[in-house]
């Protein structure tokens, strides 16, 4: 083992790879880690001695206050290899900018960007074998942030832990995606933590997605909390609706992630030149359009499932099919989106972020 | 070390007890633990070798699912100890009912009964001695469970931790406590997790209550997240308020907690022919009750506050001061419940529940 400091990150590395031990070919999605990962503590009111080291187990108090109060945030992100083995960040600063929402939202200390930025080149570089090109094959990054400070009093903590982990990825979800629509639990609330990456947001989701599962739906599009009347997110993913020719999706707000693969998909949208309209999205009119053929798709995005096309829904005992299609938005969307993440096209928007 | 085992639980017994190196006079809450804890883990469907040993740290991966998705649920009980030395819980069936309850919410298993008084029993004849007797003086026992399967998916775990650790106390809140009604942050939604004690519904309430403390008020109670017009729960401790001499409260339901000293306050003023009104409270009759003088108390009641009387709530910028009064009824709960938890009187409800 090697241990060297370069720009403030202390790096030590693995005596040898386990990387040959990997199946790429047969990844579950988040269960698979890279050689190492990232580590910075904060206390005494700083966050200190940013470490790069073997992945591996945590030595942690049983009364740290992530255990006992779910003050905790994260953020998903990928790296992207081209043909010629050059590796990809996509939009990274937006994840950073949006880990110190979640995080102050959480009352969790803000994480200063140039060590962000510094950890995550340190890593790529150190595990950039791990990124695998070829469509669909990424390597997941999973910047979190936890709290640390051993105490069961609910009070914010004064200790915590920022780390990063890598996980190689092939595609997320495979197959047809059958969604039913919230009726009776909910996500989140106005004034509540919805629009924040925090922990406890997907744990509370569990429960309900098991329900709809055994009724034969993979996800729940989570509606209102006030009246259901509403389609807000997917809980792992934002939503769009295509009626005609138009994209549909709800505003982002106290209740709706803030999807950076949401708002890449309405930015292609626009440079398409494909009409969107972005404003509250009713279950009647989408009950409605699905019966009169005008509602053509609907698709989930986010960052693990990139564009996850939707083949149907249910509502009140209901289940409605989507037509099938050789011209689907969702796959135009898809393709432009891994384009600029594997390289293969310009980049107009200037998201793509070099790291080797 | 001396390891035994007896009625299906592993003892590891301290080889010395760190008790003599604690100031009982001077704890802060929910910082000090006694020598043992109790640990069980769940894998392959089960709950397995449930074993006690001494309070120490945990190895754990940092893909924990705790760590990502908050997956986790708690309970607040106290331990408390007669003027002979006599040691008892109180109520413990409606924590472990309750903590079951949280559990099916968030997706994870519930615990076993027997396994859990069994563990109670054994950590209460192990340190006994860190239950100190004298009004005031408690064990606060926090049983909790986490889910630790590796993995950063957002998916249910297959592996958890169910876990007791003990912590001596003596009175939670000292002083006058100031509230402010929630008019913008929300606490918990229909439909949601509120009334579990889901890990995240605590940290989800750190920042607001920051920005309430800057403002001089150490609590926030929260209003219905539509409409901010009905007064919920403080987040760690249920409301009661007393206009003329009815004791009002709001009903518990998806979005309050069930509290057990919120029920024994119920029963406690039923028994001494107070008359209670379980029903929806506005903000609206509360603000007008002040004004007219009909408001006599507003009161917190929680496991660890036991019975936190409110002195001021702040409301649109106004502070509204409560009454000052000898005949308070918080005065007479809290005495009846210290009599009960202490056993310096009759026990009519059966409380008090023996462990040694």
């Amino acid at each position: 083992m090697s241990i060297s400091t370069k720009h403030n990150v202390t790096v030590e590395k693995v005596s040898k790879s386990r990387i040959d031990e990997i199946d790429f070919d047969n990844l579950v999605f988040g269960t698979t880690f890279s050689d190492h990962m990232f580590e910075c503590d904060y206390k005494d009111g700083s966050w200190q001695n940013p470490t790069i080291r073997p992945y591996g187990p945590l030595t942690i108090s049983p009364a740290a206050k992530v255990f006992h109060y779910g003050q905790a945030v994260f953020e998903g992100m990928k790296a992207f290899k081209d043909d010629n083995g050059n590796a990809f960040l996509f939009r990274p600063k937006d994840n950073f900018k949006r880990i110190n929402i979640s995080a102050k939202r959480m009352a969790i200390p803000e994480f200063p960007e140039e060590i962000f930025f510094e950890a995550m080149h340190r890593l790529m570089e150190l595990d950039k074998a791990w990124i695998r090109p070829g469509f669909g094959n990424s390597l997941y990054i999973r910047p979190f942030a936890i709290a640390t400070q051993a105490g069961v009093s609910a009070a914010p903590s004064d200790q915590y832990k920022f780390m990063i982990l890598l996980s190689p990825a092939q595609a997320y979800y495979t197959g047809d995606v059958r969604v039913v629509f919230a009726e009776k639990f909910s996500r989140s609330a106005n004034g509540g933590v919805g629009y924040a990456k925090a922990a406890g947001n997907y744990g509370a989701q569990f429960y309900p997605t098991n329900l709809a599962r055994e009724k034969g739906f993979q996800q729940i599009i989570w509606t209102d909390a006030n009246t259901h009347e509403y389609l807000e997110e997917a809980g792992t993913m934002n939503i769009f609706f295509r009626v005609n020719d138009t994209l549909i999706t709800a505003p982002t707000g106290d209740r709706i992630l803030d999807g950076i693969t949401r708002k890449s998909v309405l930015k292609i949208a626009e440079h398409m030149g494909i009409t969107c309209d972005v404003r509250p999205v009713s279950v009647k009119e989408i009950v409605a359009a699905v019966k009169d053929g005008s509602l053509k798709e609907i698709f989930g995005s986010g960052t693990a499932a990139i564009i996850s096309p939707i083949s149907a829904f249910g509502y009140q005992e209901e289940v409605y099919e989507l037509p099938k299609s050789n011209t689907r938005y969702s796959d135009r969307f898809k393709q432009a989106l891994m384009e600029i993440q594997y390289n293969k096209g310009e980049d107009p928007f200037d998201w793509r972020y070099p790291v080797g």
